[in-house]
């Protein structure tokens, strides 16, 4: 980032993530902007995730990829919900974050009056998706235990801005000899305030909770 | 990455790396620059190659970081090679990637005619680093079997960019359930070219046979 250029720039995407957000709130529509490492396990969660609301929510995702629709193809074969591809590198020269605009142009194809839950998964990154708003209800992130324990500090914008951050792959924990006390000591120390829930996207360990967490932060239908 | 602007930062960081590859050149100093996603374990295949290569080389490293000097700390602690830190969170805005400039006052510090080879260590980001051409001769990047197989075609800039490829935590490939042969040919798909050196740096496994490779492309001392 670099100097007023930037500024410029994050100040008028903040007033384009307020109008997404006045958009999403006057339709009811909560929206996750789910962000991680390349690999965490995102879209695992979200396949775990679209398959028990599915039904009970109605639900739609936007995939945000450099290139590709991976993502996007392996979600729309778990359940009959709705999925938009933003990739930044045909539209938007290859850039490594979603942005407010990104997003703007991409619900414009999201029926926001028949949703009640959107995610938005984000470039595998976890520096620049941190700094830009989109106009999200709740920013969570995805660490894996195989990234290690120091990540917090070295990364510390991205885990201050989320409030819950969804631990995955606490399954192989012991055998990557992840060390779970010093990694909750790094988060408190950049976010006091972080909401851990332990899942491993594989096993299903966990899922339950964010899913109550998930459920009980989404206003009730109108 | 947006527009003309870009470009020119972009043409602007490539005449600062033909600087800084010239000067390296003059020197006789090999610089390799080292790039993965955050966790990959570029830091403990470090440690390891300065634990094998010292005495043998005169060695130095440079630390890219958003904030703090955690690896920094780790590679001082294990020979009595010059590890010297950027942050660029202070002085360069945040950003998500090293590139020409910060290596160029970086380097000023560094004792190019007493060093035969440097590593850089880049932000953990598969996206931006890619972008930037720092002044290196070898692009290497770190990519552990816990990212998943799918990984070279949403990162296909990275993947093609670099020479060698360090297939990480080779030792738990089974437990993860990671399809080697289907990440190949995701690999080949976006660089045919890309050399693949399963590695664990836990183990120690491969790390010969990296050593080899690097050995092999460092020009004899004059």
């Amino acid at each position: 980032m670099i100097g007023a250029d930037v500024r410029n720039l994050l100040s008028a995407n903040d007033r384009i993530a307020a109008a997404n957000r006045e958009r999403f709130a006057r339709w009811g529509a909560y929206v996750v902007n789910l962000m991680s490492a390349p690999g965490a396990g995102k879209t695992t969660i979200l396949e775990r995730t679209l398959t028990a609301l599915h039904g009970r929510y109605r639900l739609a995702v936007i995939e945000g990829d450099v290139r590709g629709s991976y993502d996007r193809d392996r979600l729309r074969a778990v359940a009959d919900v709705p999925v938009l591809q933003i990739n930044t590198e045909v539209a938007y020269g290859g850039e490594c974050h979603l942005d407010a605009l990104m997003i703007a142009n991409g619900i414009a194809d999201v029926d926001l009056p028949g949703t009640d839950l959107i995610f938005i998964e984000n470039v595998g990154n976890l520096v620049c998706p941190a700094e830009f708003d989109v106009g999200e209800d709740s920013k969570v992130m995805v660490a894996s235990v195989t990234e290690g324990e120091d990540k917090p500090l070295k990364y510390p914008l991205m885990y201050s801005v989320c409030e819950v951050l969804l631990l995955n792959k606490i399954d192989i924990a012991t055998a990557v000899g992840f060390d779970r006390a010093t990694f909750l000591i790094n988060c408190r120390s950049v976010n006091p305030a972080l909401t851990v829930i332990d899942v491993s996207a594989r096993t299903g360990e966990g899922i339950p909770t964010w899913l109550n967490w998930l459920t009980s932060n989404i206003p009730a239908r109108s």
